[in-house]
């Protein structure tokens, strides 16, 4: 057998062993490998992160030995020695998932630093102020990330020391100020932990790679990998590396940049840097970087390096690179390089020029873009005309594109809670830090008064696609005072605002948006994804504005139109409710003489938007106490204006209301009650269609019947239906197709589908309520519990939005096959909320569907989705 | 290929032959195979029936051929002639359907009179008055059954006749009253149809056989067959039968006997008989006739010849037989036999002595009662010392024996009514019609002034198990205006009467009822259903009473012991409320302490009963606003003595309120939020355990957790019970086994149970929720559409009464597969209520489950069924 092996060097491994190495690691074993200049290191696997939670959270001593061998090789390698006083090896200890967590993990740079080997640093550069520099940063970063000191504590050291001696930035602190603050630290360190700093190196070598594997499971971590889908087991890989230096004066510097514009996707090189400077001052937002482009200007050689590696290291990944470098002494290091994150419209413009470049094909572009993603493309932006007369109050950096209006609110908690009043709200921060998150999906947009395009606030508003205004320093933020102030105007706490994420302006008041065009690569990529989809997308649509916004989404068709829709209108109710409140037979067809008309002229009007697409038409389906109204003034004007009795109106109320209408007396037993209703709505269908023929559109209504458990329900309503279509057709001598088909959205229904398949030309599954049901979850309800089941991991995801594989698909797959079983050819569907999610549809494409339908937004996320299926499994 | 053959000579069948023959025909055909004095005729088939219905219900030609060739060999046989003027045949035409059904079908007699037959008939008996009182009743029978014609409009002309020549009985009647009445009949048929009365008699005999097709369907034999679970599709016989005469004079009589007696068991001969008449003046009650055991001394003959028969046909059909004869002129004819019904005491019996007397053995008698009868014998009697006191106001026969008290009614829809509004009624009525059947399935019980053991509400009542005095000529019914009277009281619609069916007694006021002795023959019998029945019964109790009465009946355990229900007890309330009602984990916590003795000294009580037998808790599961209270004097009271705000427990009341509590935060969700009160109910369990044991009770609690469908859920609230017991256990120094399980209800834990059997020691099917989540139905408000369900035969059945074996069944079959599959030991039980219906626990039987439970009264008959179920399909 052979030894477990749970340390790596870096020209040990490749690209392809991420969940070995992390991402972060294989990429600085890939760069090693091609040769491009990766200072040395090894990378501590993910396996043994692993082993350190199965083993009560200890690293077992063969790990530790491994370790220092590997450590020893460096040291050899580099013919430096950790803690050495003479030439001393320093490092950097940095977390490394498998898939990229920025601001998550935490970072110890300058590890090896001790009271003798600043010493021999400051000698060995010859530069004091360097070595003390990295000391101080070592201590903080240590005693925060490995020892849980707050970091204030330490900054306030700082910012005193700057403050007393007159300076303004970090760099004009000199070597005896920073001696001074090195003591001061340690003093914190010691007031806080009662021990002294570790002088021990590997002391300090092993609490910082125990500190990364514990930051795994810290609760940003947690949050993040939810918000993002990644699984909780997989575990850290650490990535120990030899330090290089972009503090050692003038001539150093240290940056990260896209290979292209994460934001719009153009084909030029976007980044920041900063002179003298480490790393987490860059993404820190704290200094306010300067572009990537005047790097030429500056140090011109490492400038072309650099330009040259990028182009490099974007055709060896095929994809945008986003790239952290430092450079010591105007030598080059590559420290790190991934795949950039990037906005949805970037991300199409990339995948799109990276075909036309023929780099990668059109199947990979399709892969290439997250379908849920688009939702940022299919939302309005600010109307331009609205636009010019919006009062802009200041400008930003157009960190994350999109619009957004909302009230403004200082921290997380507050927009949080917004929220769940039903308030737009817009998170205003200094700067973002990962405690934000929460506030930050709950925003409508985050605008922040520091940082940069790389910036925590910028980084993490992209990968949501929500639209950020960072760094905008014309504005004071005032937490504590819960207000936005400038020289001209003061926003407090709860009045509007408006972000552009695109221009980075920032309006007064809420300004009007509107729909996007879906142009250019959109335009292209979804053409491509039609080419490769085989499972139709429909749209769910009760009205034409509706339907007409599927079309242009792509809709091949109406998936599901609720009748009831129509019955709500405020012109329509009164009929409604003259027909509920009908004491007989003969006053309720009186009342639904009067709906006729009006759903027919609503059905002529969806058969002329879709214009020979199908049109899948539900019947009546929710209890009818929905329509009576409830409070007292309601019934009153109710009575009135139908001149009933108010007590007999409260007594109708009373009859009709349920226990739990869920279940109760809705959908097809209607149906089975007041046959009445279905064939007035089958008559107003029928009718409509032949108007709309009349007028030479191609109608094909699909009548869909609800709610359907046991086959004898579907054929009985059914008959009666079939009965009034057909009088209706022969008294007009006319040709129109139609079928009838039913939901299935009972458990018995998919349990009998090869019963119910008999009497039904299609089936069309209705997902919601089968969720419902399969779990017995009050929608409605749920909400006090269905959170905390999501929370404490009792359920992976809520079955209501991803549909549950394991039950509920479990259900469909019964229904499919049962139905196909007795009736090969039948029409298959989904129109619950599942027919717009993509991990869904995957399991609707597998089982066979013929069309999924869901909201119009959701239409090309839908379609692309249903394309990444097909590619994942072709048949 | 053979001819279809649908016409049968009772010499050409056999008792074998039900589905094809009927009942009744496949006997007349047994008993003329065994040489009994059977009149010769022939039975058109049931498949005839279904062909009828097959072809919009006409008799088609083929059919038509067939029945003649049958009448002309009959006719040829006897040297009669249908119709003929010299020697005319005279028929019987009877239903005859597969099941019994006694008073459903209809009948005519004295088909193929007509006016000059009539004359022949006179001629060839002698007898003129015998022909037109022949003549006048074929006239009432065929115009009544076959086109229509309400009976009372001939009554009245039959009973004016009498009054005007001050006549008592029909009898008096002498030929030329006789032939005033056919003139008078044949005049009211001529106004009611329009047309002569038919003279041509092969006309008469096809509507007669037509009106037979057609009373299958009748409303009355559609609830009948309801009520008796036959199937509507099996279609009835004709039995086309040569007439013999009880109505011939003195020496001619026509009776009814069972070989025992039915109402007691008693190995007695027990009839009555009518001289001078047709067999339907003895059903109809309307002559009150003879005991049996007078026939020895007007016809010693025929007496003896009779009792000879009896004895063979019981030993033939080694069953108690109920048997129809005529005597004609001394010569004594069998018309029908068949298994005679009874009342469930005496079904009980009979089986035991026959198992005595070596006629048939154990498994034949556990096979011979039905189950749901034994819930005749396991409902109170009245108790002998109330009745010591109590006002007997009549005595009438004891017709179907048992006790019920109610208000009296004096038609069957006022009984309805009644019981709809939660009253207990019983009906009270001259005499009973097949009309009054849903009248009397919703009486307490059934009181008639008119008819003998054998009318029409005897039979029916003993049929149903529902107590019954008939003929209790000693008081006057009143129908009209609605009172019973006799000399010294006066008894008006509402007023309360008690009746005792096995005594005959009739009671003033409500009478206090008593428990039933299970012994003797029950006794017996019972260890018999032991011996066979393979699968556990236990019950559902919740508090030491019906535990004990659960013992009583037999339950080797508790299958379902709810604890909500002991929080529902007046001095606990306010401490639930408190809980319900805490803000905090500490307040709740106070709360929970002060229920926590409480619930233990339930346990040890239960555990004391139980005695050593299973017991197994369900922890709490209902919604907590269940156990707020919903009106303002409540709210304010408990206000009051909480010190609490109104407001505060209104606003938590709205808080708590659900859209659909079936399937909201209930069962374990509560335990998800607040864990706390399931940890409180397991240390209850607990520490009453080790109470109960203390004293010498071996205890092995069973701790359930309702309304799992995720298997994390269960794991989470499991490992909290067991650490919670197991610290109780370890620091008692005790050993208490115990095993933790789960309620299989959620349609998701039936697709997931091999997940969930992981963490399960036992699942128990909730087919009670499982049912109403399978179909959607809420039990609360199904209401509203499942009885039209059922009636519309959209359900075979009430889902919640008898096991949906397709929908509902098929999840169960799931649960158990899945389950096995990853625990082969697990325990499998069902607590719902179908654990005490007999077609569901044979299901449940098949499916190999180790125990059905139900509530106390349902044991004997879940043992019973259980024991069918072996016997049906032994392993």
């Amino acid at each position: 057998m052979m030894e477990a092996k749970y340390v790596y060097g870096f020209n040990e491994g490749n690209k392809d062993m991420k969940s070995l190495l992390g991402g972060k690691g294989a990429n600085l074993a890939e760069m090693t490998k091609i040769g491009l200049p990766v200072p040395p290191g090894f990378t501590i696997s993910t396996s043994a992160c692993n082993d350190y939670y199965d083993n009560s959270e200890l690293i077992r001593d063969e790990i530790i030995k491994e370790i220092e061998n590997y450590l020893k090789s460096l040291e050899e390698n580099l013919n430096k020695k950790l803690g050495c006083s003479k030439n001393p090896l320093l490092l950097s200890v940095r977390s490394g998932a498998v898939f990229s967590m920025p601001g998550m993990m935490d970072t110890i740079l300058n590890l090896g630093l001790n009271d003798s080997s600043v010493l021999a640093l400051a000698n060995a550069t010859q530069n004091e102020r360097f070595a003390y520099d990295s000391y101080r940063r070592f201590i903080q970063m240590f005693s925060d990330v490995a020892m849980g000191i707050p970091k204030y504590k330490f900054e306030n050291v700082l910012d005193d020391a700057k403050e007393s001696k007159g300076y303004k930035i970090d760099t004009d602190l000199n070597s005896e100020d920073l001696k001074e603050i090195v003591t001061k630290y340690k003093a914190i360190y010691k007031k806080e932990i009662k021990q002294d700093f570790p002088q021990e190196p590997k002391d300090q070598l092993m609490l910082a790679i125990e500190a990364v594997f514990k930051s795994w499971n810290n609760p940003r971590a947690a949050v993040y990998r939810k918000l993002n889908d990644i699984p909780h087991n997989l575990g850290t890989a650490v990535n120990i590396q030899s330090m290089v230096f972009g503090n050692m004066g003038e001539s150093s510097g240290t940056g990260v940049a896209f290979t292209r514009n994460p934001s719009t996707g153009e084909n030029k090189l976007f980044g920041e840097f900063l002179i003298n400077a480490q790393g987490e001052d860059v993404v820190a937002g704290i200094r306010t970087p300067q572009d990537i482009s005047s790097l030429k200007n500056v140090m011109p050689k490492a400038y072309d390096e650099f330009v040259k590696i990028t182009s490099i290291l974007e055709n060896h990944y095929k994809d945008m690179q986003d790239i952290e470098f430092t450079i010591e002494r105007e030598q080059l290091y590559i420290l790190q390089t991934r795949n950039g994150k990037r906005t949805t419209t970037a991300a199409i413009n990339i995948a799109v020029d990276l075909v036309n470049d023929n780099i990668i094909d059109e199947k990979e572009a399709i892969m290439r873009i997250e379908p849920k993603q688009l939702d940022q493309l299919l939302h309005p932006s600010f109307e331009s005309k609205a636009l010019k007369n919006a009062t802009v109050i200041a400008k930003g950096l157009p960190a994350s594109p999109g619009a957004g209006s909302g009230k403004v609110y200082f921290n997380a908690q507050d927009v949080v809670e917004a929220k769940g009043r039903g308030e737009e709200a817009i998170l205003v921060r200094l700067e973002t830090s990962p405690e934000d998150i929460e506030g930050m999906v709950c925003a409508q947009g985050i605008l922040t008064a520091r940082g940069g395009m790389t910036s925590h606030a910028a980084v993490v508003a992209r990968g949501m696609g929500k639209c950020c205004v960072a760094g905008c320093s014309q504005i004071k933020v005032d937490e504590y005072n819960k207000e936005i102030r400038s020289d001209d105007f003061v926003i407090k706490e709860g009045e509007y605002i408006s972000l552009d994420g695109s221009s980075g302006c920032v309006y007064i008041g809420s300004v009007k948006k509107t729909d996007v065009a879906l142009t250019g690569s959109f335009e292209k990529l979804m053409n491509w994804v039609d080419k490769y989809k085989d499972i139709i997308v429909r749209s769910n649509a009760d009205n034409p504005r509706d339907a007409a916004m599927a079309i242009k989404f792509g809709a091949q068709g109406i998936g599901l139109c609720r009748t009831e829709h129509m019955f709500f209108d405020e012109d329509r109710i009164p009929a409604v409710r003259e027909m509920i409140l009908s004491n007989t037979l003969e006053q309720r067809l009186v009342a639904l003489e009067k709906l006729l008309p009006m759903q027919r002229e609503d059905f002529v009007a969806m058969f002329k938007v879709m214009d020979g697409k199908p049109v899948n038409i539900r019947l009546l389906d929710p209890p009818l106490h929905e329509f009576l109204p409830h409070d007292d003034e309601s019934i009153n004007h109710l009575a009135k204006v139908m001149g009933l009795q108010v007590s007999e109106i409260k007594r109708r109320i009373i009859d009709l209301d349920e226990f739990n209408p869920m279940l109760g007396h809705r959908g097809c037993r209607l149906a089975i009650t007041f046959p009445e209703i279905y064939e007035m709505q089958a008559k107003a269908i029928i009718q409509g269609a032949i108007e709309a023929s009349k007028e030479g559109i191609k109608v094909t209504p699909e009548i869909m019947i609800p709610l359907v458990g046991e086959v004898k329900e579907l054929k009985v309503i059914k008959d009666m239906i079939k009965e009034t279509v057909d009088n209706i057709i022969a008294a007009e001598g006319v040709n129109i197709p139609y079928t009838i088909g039913t939901m299935i959205e009972i458990p018995r229904a998919c349990l009998s589908a090869d019963e119910i398949a008999q009497e039904a030309d299609f089936f069309s599954f209705g997902t919601n309520d089968l969720t419902q049901m399969t779990f017995g979850y009050s929608r409605d309800d749920a909400g006090k519990f269905l959170g905390e089941y999501v929370n404490k991991e009792l359920l992976e995801k809520d079955p209501f939005e991803v549909l549950d594989q394991k039950g509920v698909g479990k259900l469909v797959k019964m229904g499919v096959q049962l139905g196909r079983s007795s009736k090969p050819n039948i029409k298959l569907g989904i129109c619950g909320e599942h027919g717009g999610e993509p991990s869904s549809i995957e399991f609707f494409y597998n089982l066979g569907l013929n069309y999924v339908s869901c909201s119009p937004f959701r239409v090309p996320i839908a379609r692309l989705a249903a394309a990444q299926a097909f590619i994942k499994n072709p048949r």
